[in-house]
């Protein structure tokens, strides 16, 4: 059974927390990705900006006004290209930090009850969702890129660790197809 | 080439980034593991807390004193599972920021210079491993258990996301050995 009050103190956390791993780290830790198309901590950063915009929300307001009866907006995977563009690691977080905050207190304000949560959405891909499918999924979302971009930066010191590797499971992640 | 500043903003920074991610959170996020004998976000602190104590610096220390004369003391990898009995995660989290906030002091007042890096060790099972592979690792250990904590927090929430499950990558890792 999904908990509502355990998934907002999930999605309020997450902000805070990339904002103090984050925030005056060189570089070489966040602005470096796994190779060709892959992504850094920077871009996954702008990647989450763009969803507090374009997915969660807009999610739940089109499930809440139109059920299933209107699938929800198409999102762009590779939408924050453009979003993080010219910006610095701190302009993101500060604009992650406040975009969540915005989009919690819409959602509190919601005061969703077990039945409104138990309503169906229409994936464009997935099919049938409920509301409280898709929001589990945005904390298990911000959980699945703070795997990412922790992978992503041990990356850069595969070769610094040595013998060590061999210890560092994070070092055999393969993604997951992510 | 390990750059030894990169290195320390990173040690530096993961201790409030737990903090800000894992204080407040109810113990459904943080006392729950993935199965018998696998651990818990709270487990992952205890045993940061412990490599505090027992693993990185007595092994610079030895390294400094001895090179690879003297193999490092041996380290208990359930050593925490004491350490942590009756204790709160903010208790934890307080415990580990401390140390950490210590030990960077020490390291840092070793002024640590390229030929000193280069010093070799004994790994009790790697073999020779040099000082700058030590805190390269120190550094990518985190990372690892930052991996860890957000693939064992996203397993609890495998039946709650429903459909998006496949679209969560995390939600595939199976902890590559670690």
């Amino acid at each position: 059974m999904h908990d509502l009050e355990t998934t907002l103190a999930l999605l309020a956390n997450t902000p805070a927390a990339l904002n103090a791993l984050l925030r005056d780290l060189p570089d070489a830790w966040t602005r470096v990705n796994e190779g060709e198309k892959t992504w850094s901590a920077f871009d996954v950063v702008g990647h989450l900006i763009h969803c507090e915009h374009d997915d969660w929300m807009p999610r739940v307001r089109v499930i809440l006004e139109h059920g299933n009866a209107v699938p929800f907006p198409p999102f762009d995977r590779f939408g924050h290209v453009k979003a993080v563009e010219g910006k610095s690691m701190p302009e993101l977080l500060d604009e992650l930090i406040q975009l969540r905050a915005e989009n919690l207190a819409e959602l509190r304000g919601l005061r969703l009850t077990e039945a409104v949560l138990a309503r169906r959405g229409q994936h464009p891909a997935l099919g049938v969702v409920t509301l409280s499918e898709l929001l589990a999924t945005w904390a298990a979302h911000d959980l699945n890129h703070i795997h990412q971009l922790s992978r992503v930066m041990a990356h850069q010191y595969r070769e610094a660790v040595g013998p060590f590797r061999q210890y560092l499971g994070v070092m055999r992640c393969d993604a997951h197809g992510a």
